[in-house]
Order: structure tokens, then C-alpha cells, then sequence
């Protein structure tokens, strides 16, 4: 590789190419090999259904391979389109039509395709503070202004945003959208109370500014409550909702979508430049669904919840006594901790590679800065057994590096 | 559907995606159902391999299902791209790595990341004229200044691209990329020789200009004469190769990528956001084409060198004594005609239309407009006898819409 050709692309990069090589991501991921991998957001390789997806691919090869082998429709299989309102349907009594989706290659796919749609550099744009690293990357890479506002117990504090809004309209700039999750919150944890939805509902339709609602992880729920989403609250058209396949039936599927108002979907699918989106995944996934998805969901549960609960114990067992935070998020994959007082993160760094455990660092959620008294610990992956002690190497390694 | 959101939504839109609201895209395809489908370039149905396919999910599920049911790696799936390193020193005699390759979901996909990395809203670029109208299109909607030249039997004329590039020098404006088909050009046909292939290239480095070459139906080369790829005659690294396993395993599996010096990698990937590309369909890809690539693409040469060969006949066969331009490719899956002097194309889209033919019409193709002499048909999708009946209607078609 000739120096000279790296430096001519460098002068040739694209505005956004630029962007995205000099925004930090805030905070280094740790890299070495870990005997306790807490690091990213990955399913349980126990739970996925090998032979189902075998069996699905078989069935589905003789019934439609000639389209699993083509081009697709410009919304996707709507086998699979079917499936996920039937989902809707039997797991939240919600009603959509197969036509408010528009399949993608995963959600943060289905959320770059609203980004692209509405942001132009240095467009404002309001999400959470934190917010998933994924989609701050990609807000990034389009030049956004990224307006954080904080989370508390109850969700999104409703007051900060309307301070935002209110700030932007005051200096007529539109808010290109509101970026939010309101359910399981990655990585904080919270779920935003039905109160906080309405108001937040409340605030879209007077200001006109469109809601992206992530649910990535509201299939996962472990506790009785259920709170029906913004997308399902919505009576003003104003909120799209991604969603994805990674979490309850397997992220090599890269299959996710957009739930949104009929209208709009051609926008954001023009932004998807192919033959559309995988016909054969899709149908394979479709057609395991179809046969398996209320019971396989459940039992996803039962494993996570149960994974939850042998991090949690893990960490405050040796946490008890100093002031950390532990979350218990009541969904999803993730604990997030607020570090002792006077955590001497540096050596928190060395002292957990040192006990193979991974995590990543509060900063990469951070919109605009900050989250050094924070980690995100993901429990999906690792086995119950290592979550718990893996758990307790780690919480050992935050109270050696207390100062 | 509240039209007041819809309006909202038309005041919020970014710039690019109201640039492609606005193109269009030149010329309407026909939309009723065809009894000949000539219009998309679709592979043939009847050679997908569907047993292979089934046989390799379940052999690939047993040996690595776990990481096909998980997020991929940033290049994508590294056996799949020791597989395509392979085809390429089989078929080309080229040695590459497989860290050269950069998976994406289909040619296109590869495409726009080079197109989203380079080319910012007003950034000069130069394409053929005619040109792939997929890829004229990610063009427009990134905002490219395109920079349309002729080619003729030989392929770009050279000329053409220098007179291009020295009024943009002295213009003091870069060219961000040359956009080229050297091989089977789609839609118009030839192969460029290897004298204008080193031309370009030297232009290439004279100018600091890179190319990209699009190369998605070299693997269907119909004749004996083999022309190495620019990528293989390129010793400055100016040159990246979009290719695609769609035409010649399944346009479903959506799989392609981009060939290039490895340091630029990055750079590209860096505009795929999301998990990782294809983790269970790129080893579904991978354990198929192992055992049974060398096979295949001989038995799919000889399956479109015949449907080619009917479609040409019957299309000759009947405008024979007009002064019709009928291109006769030597590999691919499209014929391109230039009409007879005097054709009224509505009236030959009426006649089409009823007789079931389905094609594109020349603009579509054209980056700066124009393309009403000439009309693209695909002899890739029906059966030789449909190419040789349906072509011949065609003809009768523009026969008829004389003038």
C-alpha cells in the first residue's frame, strides 16, 4: 500500500467520512481477550435454535426457494412483515398491518435509514444522556448536533426536553427528532412510566417533531408489568419504532425493521440501496417463527432473567458498603454501574484485564461528554455461573481501585 | 395517515433524501405484469442450486452455527472471503488476500460505501454514459455533480474522461471518482480492451484519481478471450472492485463487496452500520461455493450464453433490413438496441406493453439525459424459448412503432 495513495483518499474523503474518523466515540473499548466477556450486547450462543433454523431453512428451500433466491420487495418478505404483527399482536395486543414495516439488516440499519432520511450536518437532534453507542455513530458520521437529556428512574426527564425544543425554536432551528428508549434502557436500564410517554407524546405533537422509539429489547422483559409503547400510544402519526430479531432469535440473522405510519416508509426505504432487503433470511426466519416464536420468546426470558440475577448478586455482594449504584434493569441485557466516589478508572481498566473480565466504559454512551463514573456490563452473553463470578472479579477490581 | 404529519415530515427531510425525491431517475419502467420479463436484470430461477444450499445451512449450522447466529466481524465472515480469494485465483489467475475484501450486502451496498466515503453534495464525478442506473442513483441521492462520457466497442473512450478531468483541474475542483464497467458493460454491452484499460489507469494516477470498477457479471464470460480486471493492472492501489455473488449463486443472498488495498478498508466499513455484515447467509455462502463453485459457474455460463444467443436471434431475425443496433455481448445478462431511425417509443411502449415484453427504456441509464434511442433488455430471467418468442415480438413491436 503506497503511502501517497492513503494520503490522496485522505484529501478525497467525503465531508462525513471526515467526521466520522475524528469523533472520538469517547472512551477506549478494552481489547485483550477477557475470560469474562461483558463487553457487547450478545445473545446467548446456548439458547439459539440450531436445528429450527435447519428445519425452517429445509421446509422454506422447497416451498418459495426461487424467491429466497432473488430480489425482494422494496418493504421486505411479507411473510416475515406478517410474523412480526402477529408478534405485535399476541405480545403486546397491538395492531399493525404487515405494510407499517419496513424490513432492514438489523436495527441500527432500520435507525441509519431515519437518520439519513431527516439529518443533514449540523442538524439538531435530541437523544438520552446516555444513549446506545451504535446509534451516536451513526448520528456522528451525519454531522448531527446531538442535544443529550438526562434519564432518570422514571425515563426521559420530560423538562429537559421541552427546555431543548423550546431552545431551538427560540432560535428557529428545527429538532430533526427525538431518539429514545423508553423500555430497557441500553445501557442505563430504566423504563420510561406510561406518564413520561404520554408527556414526551405530548411535546412531539406540539412542537412537530418526529419520536425515534428504539425497542431492541422489549421482547425481554422479566418482571409482570407492561407498559404499551410510544409507537402504540401515538395517535398523531408522529412516532417510528425500530425494532430487531438480533435478541430473541439471532443477530447473524441481520434482520430488524421500522414500524411507522404507512406514508413514510418509502423515504426511509430509498435509503436503502440494494435488491432488497435478504429474501433469504428472511423467509428462513420467518418461517421458524411462525412455528416457534411464543414458545421460544418465554424461555429466552427465563435464561436472561436468570442471568441478570446472578450478575446483580454478584456485584452487590462485594459492592455492599461503598456508594456504587448497581441498575436492575427489569429487560434486556445490561447492568450499568455508577462507580464508587473516587474510583481511579485507570486502574479500574488495568485491574479488570488483569481478571480477564470485559466491560466498556461509560463515556462511548455519552452524547456530549462525560460518563467516566460509569460502565455498562452486558449479562447476555456469558454463562449464569460465569456471570456471577465473573462479576464478583469485577466488582473486586472496583474496590481495589477506590483511591 | 395524517397529512399533517406528512407535510411535517416533507419540511424535516434532509437535503439528501429530498435530491432523490426530486431525480427522476429518467424515463418510467414499464409496471404491468409481463408475459416476457426483460426488464430486470434477475438471474435465472431454474439454476439456483437449491439443494446445495439446503445441504450447506446444514453441514455450515453443525460446524459454526453459534457464530452464524451472532454479530459478524468488521470485513465480514473470513471463509467467505478465503473462498472468493480462491475464485479469483481460479478464474482470473489474480492473487489476492482475503484481507482485501470488504463484505457488503450486494454489489450496490459495496458501491454506495465508496460513494458515502467519497462524495459529498456538489462533488464532481465521472461515469460512463450510459451507466448502471442502480448506481446512478446512489449517485444522485449522495448529490454528485455527474460527469457522464461516451464509450463505443472498445469501452470508455479515453479522451472523453481526459477532457473531463483537466476542466476540473483547471477548475481547481477534485474528481472524486471514475465510475466504470469495463467488462460486459451494463446496460450497453462491450468490454473495454486492454489498451484503454491501461489508459485509464495511467489517467488515473496522472490525474490522483480513483476508479471504480464495477464488475458484477465478469464470472459470466461467454467467449474465450479473457481481459485482465483494472484491479489486477493496477500497481498504483487507484483502483476498488464492486462485485456481487448475485448473479452467479442467488440475487437473495445478497451478498457482495469491495476489493481493494487493505488500509482503505476502514475507511468504507466505517459507513456500514450495524453488527456485522451477513453472519449465517455469508457461510451458508461460503460452505456452498467450496465444494461446488468450480462446477457452477461453467453449467450458468452455458445456460446464459444460449438464452443470450436466443434473444439475439429472434431480435435479428425481425429487424433484419432496419437500421436497428442490436449488441451481441460476450458475456452478462443484457442486450442493448438502439432503435430504428424514426421509432416512436410511446407507441412502441403500448405495443410492448401488449404484447406482455417487458424492458427499460435507454434514460434510465443516462446520467445527464437523453438515452430515447435505445432500450435494455435481461435474457437472464426466461427460458431460451421465452428469450427467442418473447424477443422476437419485441422487434415486431418496434416495427410496428415506426414511424
Amino acid at each position: 500500500m503506497s503511502t501517497i495513495t492513503e494520503a490522496r483518499f485522505e484529501q478525497l474523503l467525503s465531508s462525513r467520512a471526515a467526521i466520522g474518523r475524528n469523533a472520538s466515540g469517547g472512551g477506549a473499548w478494552p481489547s485483550a481477550p477477557t475470560t469474562y466477556e461483558f463487553g457487547g450486547g450478545k445473545p446467548d450462543p446456548g439458547s439459539f435454535p440450531y436445528d429450527g433454523i435447519v428445519e425452517a431453512t429445509r421446509t422454506m428451500m422447497a416451498a418459495e426457494g426461487a424467491q429466497a433466491l432473488t430480489y425482494g420487495e422494496p418493504l421486505g418478505y411479507k411473510g416475515l412483515r406478517e410474523v412480526l404483527a402477529h408478534k405485535f399482536d399476541h405480545f403486546e395486543g397491538l395492531q399493525v398491518s404487515p405494510d407499517n414495516f419496513l424490513l432492514t439488516n438489523g436495527s441500527l440499519h432500520a435507525i441509519s435509514l431515519m437518520i439519513s432520511a431527516l439529518v443533514d450536518q449540523g442538524d439538531a437532534v435530541i437523544c438520552e444522556a446516555p444513549s446506545f453507542s451504535g446509534t451516536l455513530q451513526v448520528f456522528r458520521r451525519h454531522g448531527a448536533d446531538l442535544r443529550g437529556v438526562p434519564i432518570d428512574n422514571g425515563g426521559i426527564v420530560i423538562e429537559a426536553v421541552r427546555e431543548q425544543l423550546t431552545a431551538l425554536r427560540a432560535a428557529g432551528r428545527p429538532c430533526k427528532l427525538i431518539y429514545t428508549m423508553p423500555t430497557f434502557h441500553n445501557p442505563a436500564g430504566p423504563t420510561a412510566t406510561i406518564e413520561r410517554r404520554r408527556e414526551l407524546l405530548a411535546l412531539a405533537r406540539e412542537f412537530e417533531t418526529p419520536i425515534l422509539e428504539d425497542d431492541a429489547y422489549g421482547d425481554l422483559r422479566f418482571e409482570e408489568d407492561f407498559i404499551p409503547s410510544l409507537y402504540a400510544l401515538d395517535d398523531s402519526d408522529m412516532v417510528i419504532r425500530a425494532g430487531t430479531l438480533s435478541k430473541i432469535l439471532g443477530a447473524g440473522m441481520r434482520l430488524g425493521w421500522l414500524l411507522a405510519p404507512q406514508a413514510l416508509l418509502p423515504i426511509f426505504q430509498s435509503f436503502n440501496f440494494g435488491g432488497g432487503i435478504a429474501p433469504f433470511t428472511s423467509r428462513v426466519a420467518a418461517y421458524y417463527m411462525r412455528d416457534h416464536m411464543t414458545e421460544h420468546i418465554p424461555t429466552l426470558i427465563d435464561v436472561y432473567r436468570n442471568k441478570r440475577d446472578a450478575m446483580y448478586q454478584g456485584l452487590t455482594e462485594v459492592l455492599d458498603g461503598t456508594d456504587a449504584e448497581v441498575s436492575k434493569p427489569a429487560g434486556g441485557f445490561f447492568i450499568w454501574i455508577k462507580l464508587p466516589t473516587d474510583t481511579d478508572t485507570a486502574k479500574l481498566a488495568q485491574f479488570a484485564r488483569e481478571a480477564g473480565v470485559g466491560y466498556v466504559p461509560g463515556g462511548a454512551f455519552m452524547p456530549n461528554g462525560g460518563g467516566e463514573r460509569h460502565i455498562r456490563l452486558a449479562f447476555s452473553y456469558e454463562s449464569e455461573e460465569n456471570c456471577h463470578a465473573g462479576s464478583r472479579h469485577l466488582a473486586g477490581a472496583i474496590r481495589a481501585a477506590m483511591l
